[in-house]
């Protein structure tokens, strides 16, 4: 692998920041109050298509020469990726074809139709999506947009770091620990990236749901580990068995160690995170925030980023937490 | 009355700058489309307390004398402006006293006992909590925080109002409408004042609750009326029978006209904004945006600064909306 570093992440950053959102960098007096802790949370659910996926969608997708955009694009995803490839896809004015597993949410599945994708559904329990997205590309001679083994992927979500980076140097903030989500390992593979080459001293954390914590043991054996398949989640986006070739690759190099929580913990954190900060979470993107609240790390007196990654939870699932708590 | 300009704002926002979250301006591409117009959303729901009330309560409190700290301070407030003058007592180490009515939301009557304020319930129907106030405010030398009528008040909530104005200038943006929510009308008067001296051919809007549209029907008839007692509407924070003497006289000179809504376009604004911006706002705090998207303005090609102005609903009420919708 060609050595990824923070300046791929510059020019990825060129290239999107205009058709992105600059999202929001936020603190809640309750939550330091209560970590004892000065918190930064990124609040990447608040980005166009309800994630952070969209950056790294529209780095590859705007990179794609005219004769691969003729033919278009096909994506798998379990939903953020495929909203932000179909709507990249929309403003770069090709063809999206994306597969998605049947049970996904339904918001997430009505999303992508309604910036113009075709949508497959397929059964994850007994279908490879891997499988189905390649025969579509060769059939097709649509480019396979991966959701997260790719480093121009990987580059644009890396933008979210620069971001960050960028907002706590102007405010003469040096973070201690970032705590960030990890499915495919995409997002904290391109913000660690660029949050240890603008902070060397800053320990990160990738945060997983405790029966897919693939990248906490792959890390802690220094090597590519799955788990066990069969478990499930409330967390639908962070249903990865193993971590990427790529991703893992600079992963090992950027985080300190795994952390991980349960749908419980998550649940919590949801309401917490909508009755504290007012905003919509949904599971995937509320993991990190449930490591910091449940006290997985040490946070007296630290300076800690917190990574919200997406928000597409449908609603009545979201009113169903509620309800139980 | 001495005269009110954006220079007590910037004088407010020296004072409680380091105090307070500089909230966020976003922008929604699919809101964006929906309304064929470029929206900003201020998001005061975010602020810290779940609403712009701190931001006065900070300029009033942090400038009394030691004298009048010792005694304390008295409000009375539906509960945004209670959990403020609560927070903003307790990191000036000062006593509060705040009255609420006894059907407030319980996470604003919760949340201002957490900050250690001691709260007296009323019942709205049938007593004043003007006359309440004032009692406890002559018996216990209590200095009377009031919630709107006062400059320093409408002069700390007009500091949000000049974040947006910065945030905006820096883009090179010049906004043509302006769309503010209005209960006895501080917010709008301290933001609307900012917003017409960095941009003067700015058009503001009050927005208001059908019902409760005195703002709007007093600047009609070019002199405070008060609209009936006795109606109802979710919007709790925006209850107010007239404008404030101080708040309507600014107001007079900075809106074009007033808005309303109806509690239903209110709530399918409460869902809407959590689906497409990913945010909890509380019905009060939703109302501008209700204007907006239920086309109370001609909207095409104008650049709209919407603010939103709390957060602060019970998330059993909130799950309600979402089942019923």
């Amino acid at each position: 692998m060609s050595k990824f570093t923070y300046t791929q992440i510059d020019e990825a950053y060129k290239r999107i920041h205009s058709q992105i959102l600059r999202t929001p960098l936020v603190v809640s007096e309750y939550i330091n109050s209560l970590t004892k802790a000065n918190v930064y949370f990124k609040l990447e659910n608040l980005q166009w298509t309800g994630s952070f996926k969209l950056r790294g969608a529209l780095n590859k997708i705007s990179q794609l020469g005219v004769s691969e955009k003729k033919y278009g694009v096909v994506a798998y995803s379990s939903g953020n990726h495929a909203q932000a490839v179909a709507y990249a896809s929309k403003i770069n004015q090709i063809s999206a074809v994306v597969i998605m597993p049947k049970n996904a949410p339904l918001i997430k599945i009505n999303s992508t139709k309604k910036y113009g994708a075709e949508v497959i559904l397929y059964d994850p329990l007994n279908e490879s999506r891997e499988e189905i997205g390649q025969k579509i590309s060769k059939d097709q001679q649509r480019v396979l947009i991966k959701p997260y083994d790719d480093l121009d992927i990987i580059a644009g979500q890396g933008t979210s770091g620069k971001e960050i980076a960028e907002e706590l140097t102007n405010l003469n903030i040096f973070p201690d620990i970032y705590l960030c989500c990890c499915g495919g390992g995409g997002l904290i593979a391109g913000t660690s990236t660029y949050l240890k080459y603008q902070f060397p001293k800053i320990n990160c954390y990738s945060v997983e749901p405790n029966e897919f914590n693939d990248t906490q043991v792959s890390l802690e054996n220094k090597r590519i580990i799955s788990v066990v398949k069969g478990s499930e989640s409330i967390c639908d986006a962070l249903l990865a068995f193993q971590p990427g070739d790529i991703t893992f690759a600079i992963n090992q190099q950027t985080l300190l160690g795994g952390l991980s929580v349960s749908d419980n913990e998550v649940k919590n954190t949801i309401i917490q995170l909508a009755e504290n900060l007012k905003i919509i979470a949904e599971p995937g993107g509320a993991v990190a925030a449930s490591a910091l609240l449940n006290k997985k790390i040490e946070t007296k007196n630290k300076t800690i980023v917190v990574m919200v990654s997406g928000g597409n939870i449908d609603n009545n699932f979201y009113s169903k937490i509620v309800r139980d708590n």
